[in-house]
C-alpha cells in the first residue's frame, strides 16, 4: 500500500486567515497535511528571508487534528523551516495560499505567497501558489478550492516539470461563472506607484505605498488576459532570471 | 550641452556601509548623484515591499555635498521612494550596493541589492547591482570599484538592453589579480539549509537560519564558475519568471 502524499500548506496572509483554512479543506482530499505559515500578515515580503535575528516556530490548534504551526517569519522561511525542523525531508506536495488578492503578471515577485511557491520549485517540490481576486478577509473561495482541486488532481496523475511551480489565478466569480482554466505566461504589467504622503502629530512626513497596474501589452497569452475575461489563470513559474535574448546585443559590450 | 546623468544609488547594507561608500564615489566620476538607501540592514529581504505600515524618509549628510536620504523601509521601497517622491522622475542610472557579500546564482532572488537593480529594471531604468565576495564591514572594494567604472562606462556608451538589469559579482582579489569580466548566465545553485536550534533563558526553542551553498550544475559560462576561476561576472537580468519550457509537457494537463 502506498503512503498518501504528505503535503505542507502555507501563505502570506496568516496562519489565521480564511484562506489558508479553505486550502487546508483542499489538501486534506489528498494526502496527510502539515501547516507552517505566518504569525501576522507578510503580503508583499517577496523572496525575503530572515537572517539578522533567530525564528520561532510555536504549534497552534488551529484545523482540527491537522499538524499546524505558526512562524514568527517570512513566507520563506516557513518553507524552510517546515522541510528541514518539522517534516524532516521535502514534502512530495506544497500549496501556498489562498492568497486574499491576486498575484498576476509581475505580482510574482512582491508576493509572499508566490514566493513560498518558489521556494518549493528551488527544492523541486511539485509546488502551486493559489490567488484569488479578491481582498476581502471573509471572501468567498469556493470557486478557488475548486480550480485548487482540479489542478492538484492533474499534478498527482500527471506530474509537474521539474523546479516549476504554477502561478494559479482566480477571478472572483461564483465557481459556476468560471469560464475554464487556461495555461498562461506572465503579463507584462507594472505598478505605477504613487505614495500618500501624510504629516504625524509631530509635522513629520510619513509615506504609504500605494498605486495603479498598468499593463502594457495584453496578449490573449497572457495571466491578465485570461483573469480579465473570466478564467482562472495557471503560469508555470522558474527562477532563473537570465535574459538569455541580451547576449546578442550585449557582444556589442566587448566584454 | 547635455546634462550629465543623474544617477541614484541604493544598497541593501543600509546608508552607513563602507560599500555604498565605495559605489557613490564611483558614480560621482559619471554624473549627479542621488542616494536613497535603508537606515539598517536589509540583506536576505528579496523583493519585499512594505505595505502594512507607513515609511519614513530622512535626509542625511553622510556624502560630502551629495542629496541623501535614509528610508526606513527595504532597497525596494528606496527605490520607489526615490523615482516618485526625491527625484520625481525615473533616473538615467541605478546603481545597487556594493553589497558585502557575493550575489551569485539563484541569490538574486534573496538578495536586497539584486531586487533593488530589478525593481530598476521593472521600471526600464538601465540598473546594476554590485556585489563583492567579502562579508568583512571594512572589505577592499577598490578591484569592485574598477569593474563598476568599466560596465557603467559601457552601459552609457552602448546601452542597456530593455527591462533589464546586470548582476555584477567580483572575487575577493586584489584589482590587479583580477583576471577580467565574464558575461555569464545564472548558476543551478541552490543552498542546502540548515537551522541552528538554539534554547532561550525561558528554555523555548528559537531557530537560525545557516547552510551551505551547492552548485548542482556548474557549467563553464554561469556566474559561480566565472568567479571561482578569478573572473568578475555580469549576467543580464530580467523578472518574466515564465517558464516558457514547460509549456509543452503541460500538453498533457489538457487544460
Amino acid at each position: 500500500m502506498t503512503e498518501p502524499p504528505l503535503i505542507l500548506v502555507t501563505n502570506d496572509d496568516g496562519v489565521t486567515s480564511k484562506g489558508i483554512r479553505s486550502l487546508v479543506e483542499v489538501a486534506l482530499k489528498f494526502g496527510k497535511v502539515v501547516v507552517v505559515a505566518p504569525d501576522k500578515p507578510q503580503s508583499g515580503m517577496g523572496h525575503a528571508i530572515t537572517i539578522s535575528h533567530p525564528l520561532r516556530l510555536t504549534p497552534v490548534d488551529l484545523f482540527d487534528g491537522v499538524e499546524a504551526y505558526s512562524c514568527s517569519g517570512t513566507p520563506v522561511d516557513c518553507v524552510k523551516l517546515a522541510v528541514y525542523e518539522v517534516m524532516h525531508r521535502k514534502p512530495d506536495l506544497l500549496l501556498s495560499g489562498i492568497n486574499h488578492g491576486e498575484n498576476t503578471s509581475t505580482n510574482v515577485l512582491y508576493s509572499g505567497t508566490m514566493s513560498a511557491a518558489v521556494e518549493g520549485a528551488m527544492e523541486n517540490i511539485p509546488s502551486f501558489g493559489f490567488s484569488l481576486k479578491d481582498f476581502h478577509a471573509d471572501a468567498d473561495f469556493s470557486g478557488t478550492q475548486m480550480v485548487a482541486e482540479q489542478l492538484i488532481q492533474k499534478a498527482l496523475d500527471k506530474g509537474m516539470p521539474n523546479h516549476t511551480c504554477m502561478n494559479v489565478n482566480i477571478p472572483k466569480l461564483p465557481a459556476s461563472e468560471i469560464k475554464g482554466i487556461k495555461l498562461c505566461k506572465q503579463a507584462h504589467a507594472f505598478w505605477e506607484d504613487r505614495f500618500d504622503k501624510r504629516e504625524d502629530q509631530f509635522g513629520r512626513p510619513y509615506y504609504w505605498l500605494t498605486g495603479n497596474f498598468e499593463c502594457q501589452s495584453n496578449e490573449a497569452d497572457t495571466d491578465l488576459y485570461a483573469m480579465e475575461h473570466g478564467y482562472a489563470s495557471v503560469v508555470p513559474t522558474q527562477f532563473d532570471l537570465t535574459n538569455y535574448k541580451a547576449f546578442e546585443p550585449l557582444k556589442d559590450w566587448n566584454i
